[in-house]
């Protein structure tokens, strides 16, 4: 049992974070444009401490070009259980251009999201991460 | 068979984006803080056009005061069957502090996320709505 917060909910450490983040496999990035929020899907697998994922020419591109900061967002409900969790997490977004790190990222177990072509890798390297859980 | 975009995704009309939202009862709301981007859960309720939940003191809360334009999104995906949908909503927040306006609000069948106290309400308004799905 870890700090619970104001409302009762327990928090998770990092480490704790980053397993739920190993675990899953659909998240949702946050990006700024023009000043107004988006939130994307994506499929992502983690890479030690990096969010790994692949897109499109379009605004993840975008982002990742300028090497804006963006957010991560990971959670699972149980409806039936009323229990659930999420993870935030925020890094600076990047895209991987060279050709030996794109052959290593290709072995990583992503899944595709939708059909397309994904041409580009981008990837998240997460500095603070943070997560609740409520039993 | 709607509208199918250049990656060979369906596009979804507003109507087909609005049943879905009403379907939904846990989608993520995207701010923007201090000029980055942040994803946060929350379950909702639609009431017509608008998405309804509650909220403590935190970013949301401020966000609805500023009338900030917010992002919310709801997806689902079936990883047996690799089929899934997304919606991406975009709209003005507000607070709502009208007595007799919260007594209506708090009839609609809106599930509780996480323990603690949520005595805010925060409408948003959608303006833009766009949805995609892949079977």
């Amino acid at each position: 049992m870890g700090v619970v917060d104001r409302q009762g909910v327990e928090l998770l450490d990092r480490d704790q974070c980053l397993r739920l983040l190993a675990r899953g496999y659909t998240g949702r990035v946050g990006l700024v444009v023009d000043g107004e929020p988006r939130v994307l899907p994506v499929n992502y697998v983690m890479d030690g401490q990096r969010v790994v994922f692949r897109t499109g020419d379009g605004l993840k591109l975008d982002a990742a070009r300028r090497g804006d900061v963006v957010t991560f967002e990971v959670d699972a409900v149980n409806e039936d259980w009323h229990a659930g969790w999420s993870v935030l997490a925020v890094g600076r977004a990047g895209e991987v251009t060279d050709p030996q790190e794109q052959a290593r990222l290709q072995r990583l177990p992503l899944r595709p999201w939708a059909p397309g072509r994904r041409e580009h890798w981008v990837v998240v390297d997460l500095s603070d991460v943070s997560g609740r859980t409520f039993p």
